[in-house]
């Protein structure tokens, strides 16, 4: 990871984390078991990779919006519910997160699954509270993330995966839940910050190509990680692809070439920001990192 | 009910299971279970009384939307989302709603979770969608909604239902748990209705005071006709309050008491409706068949 790209996170990431955290308790009338649940997945962190993105996006865009810390937690909020309702026992049966006891597993099913719910509602409230925006591109937003989170997106994906287990994929199939699961969230990180710089129509369709070209570059080297990572590198646990009987690309592909089509969607991605004429891209840089990184 | 009620009812009833099925089936790459699941829950009916709600402000305060369907259906979602969840095994674990076994007894409960949340994300799909309405009021929707379905309303509720089981709560209590857990959603209905009208902040008060009269009035006949009727009129589990130990109105207040009590909010809702000067105000008739009902 370059100086640039770890300054930006170093600067945003803390930033992020004070927003999301101001977002769950501006409301004073939450049940203290719901507020504790859902501080207790936000807290538990990650990499902020969406949000981060929304916001290099707009740097890379130039745009300067007093709302995008608002609208980036906005996406980590959507993140982070739809990870508490994917390790319940009746989807991914997950005990660890991020190197922490899941959510259920703390507070009990009902109260992981109403955090959820909550958290989903209030990744739309957000959006509909922005301060700065107007009415027009706050509503954009909330459609754009819905159509990325809801039947035809992230759900979609999570009920395909389900319904893949056990079964023989094949790549086009795999690429299809990966597209919907992880795809259409980091995709709406990128349109959403493209939706406040008016680009062209041109210039949106090399900005969501590249959207979708980092998408499947994270989730390749996701299951490149699955296979080569310990638990205690990854924070969740290792193997568990395998042992959930999921197809994974470097199943369908082998190591090797699974690692070549990673350098492939990673080459495309930073093809298509050649509009920028940017040297300095954090959005390049940011593709470099989901490649190189290593949890 | 009034002639006049049932023929509003009968005549928006199935325009309301339209539109709901049509904005189930737009996106044409849901998964299949997905869809299903959700068409299941849908389809069980229950008698639209959000939507309904929605409708008769609409028609109360002489505004006439062609978004008002829409509209109204969004709020249903919101509440046929909530029951799948409330449903499940690790929440209330009921086998029965509308007289049909429950979402998961028959898709499983990771598909029933899925269902519920790609509905909440539908919900709010809908609101971003509106084709007629401007972005400031369709946004305002979207706010009333996520502040009434989220951690501080609905949400908030179900949480405090399920740590007040087994628990011996005061009369103050049992009203915030409801204030929240049906109060909400139903006030919301009126809300959003009365948001279209521009009524005057006096009016709007006079509106919303309705909205929680017979937001209470609606729980304590819920309560009592758990206790009084069967589950076969009911269609679904009667005397589950007493049996998941919850604390109900009757319970706290007697019978009798119970059935004064939903006298007196019955009146004050009517009283807060006077500003009409409308004898014929859908919202009285809709009071009226609130505390009259067997179902």
């Amino acid at each position: 990871m370059t100086t640039n790209l770890q300054t930006f996170m170093d600067e945003y990431t803390p930033k992020i984390n004070e927003t999301l955290k101001q977002l769950l308790t501006k409301n004073e009338n939450i049940p203290e078991t719901l507020r504790d649940s859902m501080h207790y997945s936000i807290r538990a962190g990650g990499k902020r990779i969406r949000p981060l993105l929304v916001l290099a996006t707009l740097k890379d865009l130039e745009v300067d919006s007093p709302d995008a810390l608002l609208i980036a937690s906005s996406i980590e909020l959507i993140h982070t519910y739809s990870l508490i309702h994917d390790d319940l026992p009746s989807m991914d049966d997950d005990d660890l997160r991020r190197g922490k006891p899941t959510n259920h597993k703390v507070f009990g099913e009902a109260i992981a699954i109403l955090a959820g719910d909550a958290m989903q509602t209030l990744a739309f409230e957000t959006l509909a509270d922005l301060p700065n925006t107007n009415s027009k591109e706050a509503l954009e937003l909330v459609r754009l993330l819905t159509v990325a989170s809801g039947a035809n997106g992230m759900v979609a994906g999570q009920v395909l995966d389900l319904e893949g287990e056990g079964e023989s994929l094949s790549l086009q199939q795999l690429q299809e839940i990966h597209l919907n699961k992880t795809g259409a969230l980091l995709s709406c990180c990128i349109e959403a910050g493209a939706l406040l710089a008016n680009l062209s129509g041109e210039e949106m369709k090399a900005i969501q190509n590249y959207a979708k070209h980092i998408g499947i570059a994270f989730q390749i080297q996701d299951d490149i990680l699955d296979v080569t990572s310990t638990t205690e590198e990854l924070g969740k646990d290792a193997g568990s692809d395998e042992s959930s009987e999921k197809t994974t690309y470097p199943m369908l592909l082998g190591l090797e070439e699974a690692k070549q089509q990673l350098k492939h969607h990673h080459s495309l991605a930073n093809e298509s920001l050649s509009f920028l004429d940017n040297e300095h891209s954090l959005l390049k840089l940011f593709a470099n990192y989901i490649v190189d990184r290593n949890f």
